[in-house]
């Protein structure tokens, strides 16, 4: 597990708990990919969503912790099973410094992988989650593949507008965090109001941490091992820094991208860096930024109205943090 | 929808608004691929496993008809999904007579074609199924992606035992008619030993209609076009009259095998035609299917224990119709 979450150990212990129901049930005798598939939930992140979910249900009354955990479980469980079929999607080599699984075994056995771990998620669910909970998490996987497919549909295209690319981190992302956070809530039977806020702090707080991680991807860390910039441009994706980039100087950035390849098909790695650098200096960023600070703003407004406790307060860092990440 | 139900109007009659409902579900606006999979859709098969599942409600008491029918609706969807994901693996171009969907839109909408499907077979599974029943389509699915897995772990080595065949179509799709049958009774609060029986019934069905599909694959049509043999061994895989074949001439079958190729590498369309032809010779195809004939035998003694009904007399007539198939 990261240090994410040091700063709150009861939270950190729970996410722990998490961590083995996911481990166990990844490490399932009729599984033969477990070993792989073990290795590539390791390689896991910072529990974010279980997190959420967790951080939720303390608004309530009666949350069975188990129970809260398990729920959990099966949400991290979507995430690694929607980042193995994303890995296939962009062709990705590497997740988090290791193979890909479909690196690692091929795309036939990742696709099935992929499978398995949804359906190991739906049973979790279906196993822990009041019916409506479980049901909003089969809506959730749907408007995640349709969001993924609409992405998909415009790739090596660079022509999304500012509404297109808000429409896609919405569901990819932002539809995620938001159940996480107010199914949570909902199992713990918190109000109808304090769920209904956590829904809409929990999207807000999905966009502004998806728009961020697009940011990332222009910037080269000076810290850690030099890594490549503009490997979403490379994957074909044009997210809102470029987009804000290609408002300024569309013929400018067109003919950077095209150098070396055809109309509508794979961008090379130094064009793709070479965009990136250009969409900095066109101020494409700062725009960027600003958007995930009005997206932070709200989810902080939200959450302020909610009762003055301890989650409360938890949360109002969380959205804080995840703005000024830098990594 | 096929003529195969024609001689029961009643089964065919739900079976058409179960198809309404598979459709209605496939059209929906947020799903950017919706023509296509709907062409998938429609290129449908015979609907076994909804009928199965109607079929099974009516050893109920209270069945009422729309909620069975859209949990039929659900078992199909899990069934497109499935073939979606099925036809990437086997690298298949054809479906039915039609380009299958990733040959259609590519591999990787077609990832996220069948994960989409797949979630919403959940969300009309939970939407109309007992919770018992939600969860059972959850393991269902768990055990059908091990299966593939399996089944593909041990591609193009023509080393698989009876035993591990047996297992794989024992995953792959005796379980699905199984739960199919069962899940309709259980829905409809029949007693829980017809229950069993059912579960049972359905089982070994699955496992009959599962080895006369390979032995097919190995037969000629005259009747219709000229249908290419040997299309499973071409791709990798080692189904019953192939496994008693090369129990009685290894050495002959694995040379007709290599001819033209590397090992563990893909089998040319004549080599594998002609190890088919070879197996038949063999007698491969006479010991499959007596052991297709014993399980269809198994399920007519456990319909039979059933107490005399008109669904009793329609499933006799199932098990014995899908003996006998020859398409």
């Amino acid at each position: 597990m990261t240090d994410f979450w040091k700063a709150s150990p009861a939270l950190e212990r729970r996410l722990q708990r998490v961590v083995a129901i996911v481990d166990a049930t990844i490490d399932y005798p009729g599984f033969p990919l477990r070993e792989m598939a073990l290795a590539a939930a390791e390689a896991g992140g910072k529990l974010l969503r279980p997190a959420l979910l967790i951080i939720g249900s303390s608004f309530g009354r009666a949350a069975e912790a188990e129970r809260i955990e398990r729920l959990s479980a099966a949400v991290e469980l979507l995430h690694i099973a929607t980042l193995v079929h994303d890995d296939i999607i962009d062709e990705a080599p590497i997740r988090r410094g290791h193979p890909s699984l479909h690196a690692n075994v091929g795309v036939k056995k990742a696709v099935l992988a992929g499978d398995w771990l949804f359906s190991r998620c739906f049973l979790l669910s279906s196993e822990s989650a009041d019916p409506d909970n479980s049901r909003n998490l089969a809506r959730l996987i749907a408007a995640i593949c349709s969001a993924e497919i609409n992405q998909d549909l415009g790739k090596y295209r660079y022509t999304a507008s500012v509404r297109d690319y808000l429409r896609t981190i919405a569901g990819k992302t932002a539809a995620l965090f938001s159940l996480a956070l107010h199914a949570g809530a909902a199992e713990a039977k918190a109000g109808t109001r304090i769920v209904q806020s956590l829904r809409r702090a929990g999207y807000d707080m999905g966009m502004a941490f998806q728009v961020i991680d697009d940011i990332l991807d222009f910037e080269s860390d000076a810290d850690v091992v030099r890594k490549p910039v503009g490997k979403d441009i490379a994957e074909g994706l044009c997210t809102l820094p470029l987009i804000y980039a290609l408002q300024t100087d569309r013929a400018g950035l067109e003919s950077i991208l095209a150098r070396g390849r055809e109309p509508n098909q794979a961008v090379t790695a130094e064009a793709a860096a070479a965009a990136a650098l250009r969409a900095a200096e066109l101020g494409g960023l700062e725009r960027a930024r600003a958007d995930a600070r009005r997206f932070t703003t709200r989810a902080l407004a939200e959450i302020e109205r909610l009762p003055a406790s301890q989650p409360r307060n938890e949360l109002l860092g969380l959205a804080e943090r995840l703005l000024d990440r830098a990594y």
